[in-house]
């Protein structure tokens, strides 16, 4: 275990628990816990992968808040970002403790909690960069970051035990469209008192160098506005980024264009940014989607949702043809101005093919430079931990790969293994002035809501889905008369996601027939147990079935007794 | 139409379709015929995506092909790869035709039909790069370039109608490993004979410059072993990259080390390579994996497949701990020398997280230049189309986004957009001294491999597959007396991949329930059709659910009559 490095008068220990953004990206939600007390940072979603199909959220595994809800003294919110806040409304259901956010983050929440049904009245607590927030021994205080959203803040978490500075997202943009740059000197400052831990972020810890300014985007976005004076031009982007809708709209001003936007959530965050004074807006630039015909291409700015492919989005719907308001055509020009999450390439692609297809013009990322990330580069990293110079440090918000190679960055600074600690979700580390080690598990895991069901699908269900999706589904069924084990009737086959039927006759009435050899062959071998008959007939079917098509669709055997 | 630019005595015409290979990547395979007669260039896979969950592969539609199987004279291969090659022995169980290919691209194919079974003995007729085939009224010349795989040519077809050059697969590498650079002097000379219709690959068309030489590998490569005299060094890279492994070997027998494979297409091709004269192995080098026990790690290379991340591949194995001969620990290094093909990023990154979370260093295309590309960049694909100089032009081999991208290149270097013809397949252009048009289409499309099912699987299948996947399976199950249709067995209701049953009792409950009373109205009214029993049945089922849980599963009916 390290030593203590600094003379200090901290007592005590805090537990640090991550239950989710480890190992993954998503669902991010940290407990911090001093004493008999504890705060949670952060509480985001995690959208589901190829292994969980008609998954439609991920939330973190609650039970380890649900056994300690007396000791939650609140919820502290970095930014407004749905990996971020998400997973609140589903918390609330559970836990009614106060949310502290920004006042974007919090108008985004109120919007979310919206689609939910809590039987009280949530606390939901507005706080600036700058703010510090007591709950029982906890200080949190709010310091500004830079991010792909506005007013996104990093937090020095204070108790007798020191300090922990959790970074949330963050970049560094000394050119930021609000004037507001990261707060450096608060950092230095919170840094010169002493970080006990450092939960930094590692999304960009395999890029090297800086991100770029959101102000570099102005330059592309000025370029596209003077190269196509007489196009009409689509703008796609994450409707979060307040900043980057801004620029579309100043630069729209600038050239006399109208906007007009598409898109429930860009819809909903723009009046609300617009509401809350994030964004500024002239009168009379705005337009409602329906007033667009009023108007020639070279007149007009599309504001749309879909940058990453989403079928269901505006972006998506006016690719295909089948926006009810839109129709592309060559004096189009699309721009996505966003970059693919990983997983998300093919949608995207898809979406751009289509655009080419149909003769309609696309600028993005690859092609030029219409978006910069909103994550700390590699050497923006590097100053967090050296404005911060902490005695411990935690890798967060990464897949392992990203965890370990922030590990290998804090190495490369000097920083002693042994006070790196790359944990994992559930994972205890206990962590104060006389030193810091991991100790213990909590529950954690993931919770999936599919429709309306919180928690009802699981690894056998997916499994079963799995399955089913791979090879679909064989389902026989037969009545037996259980009084003198005689067959009734059936066996009948159905097969779903298998063959085509109508051109499978021979396939299926062999498999008729093997259902009805075993069924004969078990019950005139007097077998009366319907498991041992439904298993046998389960097997047999599946070794025809696999003989004659080599694959394994699931074979579901029904046997109705009467 | 265009204008004939040149004074030829061409006569007739051809036609040229696509049967694969247009927006999508896979499947390539050309069909050029001529008067009565017709040749198919390449005859390759494509992978199935997300929306054909279980299938394994994807061939062209071959209906075309096999309608008109008088007129086919021969297939000429370009490369081995398999998305060139893959589909032939599909190709060969319908029609007896020879294939033409350079002895390595023969050799996989002999390897790849050992798994098919033909009634007849296939004619594989091995070419080189200068010769000239002739079939019927064509001539096909072989001319060198480089690709990712030895011996790739691309092809100069010839009849009275003039001269078509398709490009296959290719890049310029001036420094290439086995000393054979693109016979850009030949291209030339074609170039300057006239080339009526070039059909040129668009994979890379999105990226500026040139595509770096194979050579540059060398050099991280080298990096590589001098920079880890002590650690074990596994690469995993793509088997067919003859030129990539005979680097690995090169420099493991300069570094002192033995080299192991494991992986049955990396043992496969390298055995194949070696006989056939691609790679030069000195004795002793090889040991078989089996051996590796009697070597310390600084005195080993294992060469593994798997780069892409294939869940089944030994590189997989080996990061999760389930390779029967090699164990991954701390003194290993892991170098992935390949890209992930578009779609398999998350695969790539399992693997990847994986040995970063065992403390296994990891080396990959991002982070050091061991790997470059096979396909042509922009200003390749430029050079192309400077020695060639053709009268019209298709580009191939690409997204539609490649394929509009090319067409954008070929008009920026003063083509005239109407003699550029992008196509899609089952498309028909005719080519030839008096213009060119495209002029209807032909059947085109995929067929799915699943199993040993050639075409079985179709779109009512693949939807079925999706929405089993997507929200599971209920089975209704009632036996109904059709004498006086009273119900005298079940409701039984039976779900996979809905709910987690054992959690759901009431849901279960109240579906039975809801099956019952639907079940008794229809009997109650005197209803006597089994399809209208069981399409209420299904729709009042449906219907239950969704209030209840907000999902759709599939549902099925199931009323057997005794």
């Amino acid at each position: 275990m390290a030593k203590k490095t600094k003379a200090t008068k901290e007592t005590g220990k805090y537990k640090v628990i991550m239950l989710g953004g480890l190992a993954e990206i998503g669902k991010n939600l940290a407990v911090i816990e001093y004493e008999n007390e504890m705060i949670v940072v952060d509480c985001g979603i995690g959208f589901p992968d190829d292994e969980m199909p008609g998954v439609d959220l991920v939330i973190p595994d609650f039970t380890y808040l649900k056994e300690n809800a007396d000791k939650l003294k609140g919820v502290f919110i970095t930014h407004g970002h749905e990996d971020h806040i998400g997973a609140v409304p589903y918390l609330l259901k559970l836990i009614d403790t106060p949310v502290f956010a920004t006042k974007l983050a919090i108008g985004i929440l109120k919007n979310k909690l919206r689609d939910h049904t809590l039987d009280y009245e949530p606390e939901l607590v507005s706080v600036e960069a700058g703010d510090s927030v007591k709950v029982g021994k906890f200080s949190v205080e709010y310091i500004r970051v830079n991010h792909s959203i506005a007013d996104a803040c990093c937090l020095a978490i204070r108790t007798p035990a020191g300090t922990i500075l959790h970074t949330g997202d963050f970049k560094l943009d000394t050119t930021p469209i609000d004037g507001e740059i990261m707060d450096l000197s608060r950092l230095a400052q919170v840094g010169n008192e002493g970080v006990l831990l450092l939960m930094c972020e590692s999304t960009n810890v395999e890029r090297p160098g800086y991100t770029p300014s959101e102000k570099t985007v102005g330059k592309a976005l000025d370029g596209i506005f003077r190269s196509n004076p007489d196009k009409r031009l689509i703008f796609s982007t994450f409707s979060s980024n307040v900043h980057r809708v801004q620029q579309i709209i100043d630069h729209s001003v600038r050239y006399g264009r109208k906007v007009a936007i598409t898109g429930r959530s860009m819809l909903n965050i723009v009046s609300a940014a617009v509401e809350l004074g994030y964004m500024d807006v002239p009168e009379k630039v705005l337009i409602d989607i329906s007033e667009i015909k009023r108007y020639s291409p070279e007149q007009l700015t599309i504001l749309s949702t879909g940058s990453q492919g989403e079928p269901m989005s505006a972006l998506h719907r006016m690719a295909f043809g089948e926006h009810d308001r839109v129709q592309l055509g060559p004096k189009d020009l699309v721009i996505i101005s966003a970059h693919p999450i990983p997983g998300n390439e093919k949608l995207v692609d898809k979406v751009i093919n289509e655009l080419y297809r149909k003769g309609i013009s696309v600028h993005r990322d690859s092609s030029t430079d219409v978006h910069v990330s909103g994550h700390a580069c590699r050497e923006e990293i590097k100053l967090m931990h050296a404005l911060t110079r902490p005695s411990y440090f935690m890798p967060i918000h990464g897949e392992s790969k990203h965890l370990f190679e922030h590990k290998n960055l804090a190495v490369e600074m000097g920083m002693s293994p042994d006070r790196i600690f790359v944990s994992e979700i559930g994972k205890v580390l206990e962590v104060g002035a006389s030193g810091a080690a991991f100790n213990g598990t909590v529950p954690a895991g993931r919770t999936l809501i599919d429709g309306s069901g919180i928690g009802d699908v699981g690894n056998i269900v997916l499994r079963d889905r799995k399955h089913l999706s791979e090879d679909g589904l064989i389902v026989v069924v037969a009545v037996v008369n259980d009084f003198d084990m005689t067959l009734v009737s059936g066996p009948d086959i159905i097969s779903r996601g298998f063959v085509y039927v109508k051109e499978s006759e021979e396939l299926m009435a062999e498999l008729k027939s093997a259902a009805y050899d075993s069924l004969s062959d078990s019950l005139g071998e007097g077998l009366k147990d319907f498991t041992q008959i439904k298993n046998r007939l389960k097997d047999d079917l599946s070794k025809t079935i696999y003989q004659m098509t080599r694959r394994r669709p699931m074979v579901l055997p029904v046997i109705m007794n009467i």
